[in-house]
């Protein structure tokens, strides 16, 4: 499929977050003008009536839906743990989903703002590697989870927010079996499962892409500005940034939210709801 | 003129503020969609070079700019205060050089953005009123400006960055004379000439507008939002205010600036300027 304009986006939730992924696609929509997108949606629970709603909304913008429902029976044999539902696999093993003929997608967690255009991420070289993905360096992030994680030898700690994913060698190279058996033999040391895994098993297999361009961590304006000495200042994130990560637990789509880029989620939230007030 | 669907909007500046101007005139442009604009500038001293240029990016936007030369010897029987050129006078005596049959406009400040649509602002009923204002409630402004300028009896001190005019009612009432007398007697005393005149001689001519819909202080996030219960947080602010008016010293075009409209202001900023990565 490469060679044509079209670029696939894979995105993999559940009802509580229609709305910031109406929010990150209209961002995605806005800044990428001239593109045409599929986005696929990976799911097991969403309704036929919010489907309907969601494939109008991004058809409006031009662009094209597709719905990989998951029968939760496809997980039936995997090891499930406290707080978190099989959709944890769905990223990992979307390979098996979606058509055969798709060399690569790029997989966006809802939680993000697409400000600026994604082309040159999309058509990346990562020929050899499973994924391309940022770490986040923060020194006390990636320290603490070295430790956690540490037998696997990891050298880095990549957010699996934004992939970039080779499905071509993931095909090949990706097994149900050695995921399932990573999780029973470590599940009591697990904090974000799949994130885990992904840094666990595949991390020598990742391309990994610059965080400031392509998985900006909004919490972290200061340290970024502070490290770059200036260089990343408002005006060049705001100009070279792709991909604005809305990590950790406080969302901007939250009453209680407060950050850097506030003002801006919410000028696109307004975009994407011109006549909504409601917030969470 | 009135009746017609067409808005004037009045600016007034050097060649410094062209550049705000843009990003101002950007985000009205873009927040009203389907109306029609004639942006009236008043200047003294901007070159035929940067005027062609603002003209061309005014009408690649599908409004009009009209351009208000204004020769210095005009004034030249005005008081001139320390700081202050004479430029100070083109926003009290708009109405000599504007179109006769023009009966109102809204001036703007640079150092704005325009948010939401501002048609109710201007179509607002302001007979028998020479402006419509917002005045700034922060108590500790407000306090200083009414003791400075006590012996005028004001009752609130309002901000000149967003007027709405009654022409007409100007034409009658405004006189040169008034104006120069008052600066001449109280020179020593004024700190920011224009607004200071608006305030002592016509603040009991001015109808009050709520400044969190058509003046909002980008600087005061926290006091509105606090003293209004909650009501006036981000998402209120970004649906709801017309126009955020950066004041003060510090502006967001600065390097050193920062504030909770950042990112926002920068976002319309790299719209005005997709390919210029100066910034002041």
């Amino acid at each position: 499929m490469r060679g044509t304009d079209i670029m696939y986006i894979l995105v993999s939730l559940d009802s509580n977050y229609i709305r910031p992924l109406k929010v990150m696609l209209k961002s995605l929509f806005l800044n990428n003008p001239g593109e045409k997108f599929v986005i696929y949606l990976m799911h097991s629970s969403i309704t036929d009536e919010e489907l309907d709603d969601l494939g109008r909304y991004v058809g409006d913008h031009g662009h094209r839906l597709e719905i990989i429902t998951i029968d939760e029976k496809c997980f039936s044999n995997a090891p499930v743990i406290l707080y978190y539902t099989r959709e944890m696999y769905y990223r990992l093993l979307a390979h098996k989903f979606l058509p055969n003929d798709l060399d690569r997608i790029l997989y966006l967690d809802p939680d993000i703002l697409v400000i600026n255009p994604i082309r040159k991420l999309y058509d990346m070289d990562i020929d050899g590697y499973l994924y391309a993905a940022a770490y986040h360096k923060i020194p006390s992030i990636k320290g603490i989870n070295k430790i956690r994680l540490n037998p696997y030898d990891i050298e880095a700690y990549y957010n699996s927010g934004v992939l970039l994913m080779n499905l071509d060698l993931h095909r090949k190279c990706i097994r149900e079996k050695d995921i399932f058996d990573f999780i029973e033999k470590n599940r009591l040391k697990l904090i974000m499962p799949d994130q885990d895994v992904l840094n666990a098993l595949y991390s020598k297999k990742i391309k990994s892409i610059d965080e400031k361009y392509f998985n900006y961590d909004a919490r972290y304006y200061n340290y970024y500005k502070l490290t770059s000495h200036n260089v990343w200042d408002m005006d060049h994130v705001i100009r070279n940034t792709v991909i604005l990560h809305f990590c950790g637990k406080k969302k901007p789509w939250k009453k209680s939210y407060s950050g850097k880029f506030h003002a801006l989620y919410k000028h696109y939230e307004k975009l994407a709801f011109p006549n909504a007030e409601t917030q969470a």
